[in-house]
């Protein structure tokens, strides 16, 4: 970023009233930590922000061979942030695909240890023509949400800018020396891709890994005044279907009604994926779906929810999922199956008169405890294989999957979270489940025996994986205020 | 081409033995016709291939904004070779489409005319991997069905390499003096997207037009061995649907399963176009399909076909259609409707966990007597709209459409056209009628009242609209040689 680009950014902030002395509730106990990192956030607030433009300018999509460069180049730029914030033993590991971005700050041999996940690697941008600005020329806009601006960029809330708040929280408590326990970093960047090297790395890296607690900031709150921490995660199964009719294409006048038309087909396969109930008609698909109790289906009916303003928001002419749950049950505590990707014939402009040979279909499922995702990808395989249409042969190819997660609230990393968030945000934080994934969090529980505790701070308005991603300046200068008091407040936990 | 490509050209042509002295069962009569066109067809037939090369090479796509300066260009080139032929009159005349470019041969005010029309547009060539040789740089290679050669590329038989024959045939019958006839050329540059101005361009030029007959070749015959003329067209609808579910990409995670995905719902949608019988389920779709005589049926059936060999060539585990039907009458007799292209989401490499905004399909619909496409369009949309799936908007826009057409065997055209075929083919050509659709042609009858005879000579195995399409050396050249006995039986039925 240029010493004009900086200024701009600054004249933003400072137009933007962002980053006048912070309002807060002061815990009496935690003052002195919490005066030392003050200045040292209120010097350097917009060359974070400029850094992070930085950051937002490499399209590392780790989903596309094209931009593999990129995504090596930004492994790069995080080891350089991760020494500059003061961070030892920075590494830029080698796997199988991309690197892993290894640092850490041992304070106490015997202390309490947080491993600090996240990803550089970022969703492909596409339709490229819906975004405003392009996705990899961060910009900063004021919006109705986001009163003293949000920056516009793909990876901006997922996960570029999330991480970015933890390095710059450390670089603020290592220049006021008051890191209370240990820490170590893991940025990876394959986490859009299923982390699909990341087991490998975990496996050989257990000791070096070893920690007491995970702290992930890859996910939302639920609204602006409405702090909330993620304590479940659904899990993912990621499927490819081709679908094959001819060995060629066809003129839709000379063989068509004689022939199985692959576009047809494929839909029928694909519409009698689910029932008139919106349940899901593979066999066995919900025979390990864990029944919650009605306590816990209450609790969740006690969050905040409008489903005219869902629907407005949308601009939805009606909603739709499973009979007898509720929208936020349905994004929860329920599985579901959506097609990711449809395509086969002639989908340029003008009409084609055309059977195509092929069909194709992405399909993803989110699956919830105790569903299993490889049980759920055979589930799938044997369904679809034996019910390709008349006329036609199917092929399944799994993609990428995860388990789905939970952390109960007792645990001492999620007190510590709750107590960091209403510290900041002046409000207890609602937990609740996400409906999202991160395949990786059920893999650290099995290799490395902890919790992970799910601290993000993004909305779901963000727009991540869409079109014109951003995060709100606010979330991101809020972020870093909130990760010191989780330090402070874990150490207490864990020492008690 | 160069002269070292019309070198490897006419080395080709020699080393298949193709072009030595033509067998045929003569017909005294018109002995002297034929006889005066055989040294001219001989001595010029590797500069009709080598031109016919020139002219394949202009990628002349008129559904892509992209290729139009190229459809441009084939015009002003079948203008060239009109000239060349001895063709008066030559214009490429303006619509406010692609041009159309007219030609005439008046030998005698009062005697029979004869139309020509062709089209010198082509379909789009995607997908591009699967072509063997380029589809714009045409190459001579054999085949089992074409063991004298075949030319490859996209508008080799459909419809430069056919309508190219009736410009060489008239050269020859010129050079030879010996057109019995007038004769007229209208080559089009829109037939692949609907003929879209050649309505415009008829109505206003009906006198230029005025004629007793059109002969057309842009359809095909059974089967080497096999030779047919067709005698009906089918008709055509061809729409296009757009989706809608949110108003933005949302990622899968977050609002999966708690709203109408766009690409689940298309494909419900589509799904239900069909029921069980594989007939199209909108209703009034076959109120006005005329119900055949069983002797119709029982001569259909006639024809050489099998169903082994049918799947064989296109390597099919089954086939699929309308019950009730055999496949012949699939294909010509019942209407039918394909989805040609279906599209939205994530369709590049890898996994992306999106809901996609909107969902999009290209559905074409082929007509029978008397199937009116308008009406067939307005039902189809009512259908669509009134079935949007729940927490979806749809939006349908009608492409091009074109009517049904037959044409009765005791046509004096007809007549000639069978013995013209008989005479050259050494065989009595089937009458069939064909699945494709070219909509000019029940224009035509409209607006200039005459029947257009359909005298084409390609093989349903030429892959025209599919990568590979090609025209054998064979069909182009006695192609040639047919096209004048038509002028003279004709003019025989014409005077009689």
């Amino acid at each position: 970023m240029s010493v004009f680009e900086r200024k701009l950014v600054r004249d933003f902030l400072h137009k933007t009233g962002h980053f006048c002395p912070i309002r807060r509730t002061l815990n009496a106990q935690n003052t002195a930590t919490q005066m030392n990192i003050q200045p040292f956030l209120q010097e350097n607030k917009d060359r974070f922000i400029s850094e992070l433009f930085e950051l937002l300018r490499l399209p590392s999509i780790s989903a596309d061979p094209t931009y593999s460069s990129s995504v090596e180049k930004t492994a790069e730029l995080v080891a350089y942030h991760m020494r500059n914030a003061g961070i030892s033993g920075v590494e830029i590991c080698p796997t199988p695909g991309f690197p892993v971005v290894y640092g850490e700050v041992i304070r106490n041999a015997t202390g309490p240890t947080v491993l600090v996940y996240g990803h550089y690697d970022v969703q492909p941008a596409d339709p490229l023509e819906l975004w405003e600005t392009p996705p990899f020329e961060p910009t900063l806009r004021i919006t109705s949400i986001h009163p003293n601006g949000a920056i516009f960029a793909r990876g901006a809330c997922d996960d570029k800018g999330q991480f970015f708040m933890h390095l710059k929280a450390i670089e603020a408590m290592m220049a006021s020396g008051s890191l209370p326990c240990n820490v170590k970093f893991m940025i990876e960047g394959e986490e859009e891709i299923g982390s699909a090297n990341l087991a490998w790395f975990v496996e050989r890296n257990k000791e070096k890994l070893a920690c007491d607690v995970i702290l992930i900031s890859d996910t939302g709150m639920l609204a602006p005044g409405v702090p909330s921490i993620t304590t479940g995660l659904r899990g993912l199964a990621y499927m490819e279907i081709e679908l094959t009719g001819p060995n060629r294409d066809l003129h839709s006048g000379l063989y068509g009604g004689a022939v199985a038309n692959p576009l047809n087909a494929i839909s029928a396969l694909i519409a009698q994926l689910h029932d008139k109930h919106g349940r899901v008609s593979i066999p066995g698909f919900y025979d390990k779906v864990a029944d919650l109790p009605s306590k816990f289906r209450q609790e969740l009916g006690l969050a905040p929810f409008s489903l005219e303003q869902y629907k407005d928001a949308l601009n939805l002419p009606d909603i739709k999922g499973e009979d007898g749950y509720s929208t936020l049950e349905r994004t929860s505590i329920r599985p579901t199956l959506d097609v990711n990707g449809l395509w086969g014939g002639y989908i340029g402009e003008g009409a084609k008169t055309v059977i195509p040979s092929k069909a194709y279909a992405k399909i993803s499922m989110r699956l919830v405890p105790h569903q299993d995702p490889e049980e759920i990808a055979l589930l799938f395989q044997a369904y679809i294989e034996s019910h390709a249409p008349q006329g036609t042969t199917v092929k399944v190819t799994p993609h990428h999957g995860g388990h789905p997660y939970v952390c109960p609230p007792e645990h001492p990393g999620y007190r510590a979270a709750h107590k960091a968030v209403q510290q900041i945000f002046g409000k207890a934080p609602i937990p609740v489940r996400s409906g999202g994934s991160i395949p990786i969090v059920a893999l650290f529980e099995k290799e490395l025996g902890v919790k992970s505790i799910l601290m993000g701070f993004g909305y779901d308005s963000d727009a991540i994986h869409s079109p014109n991603e951003h995060y709100g300046v606010d979330n991101f200068t809020k972020g870093i205020e909130t990760i010191p008091w989780f330090y402070t407040y874990y150490s207490e936990e864990f020492t008690q």
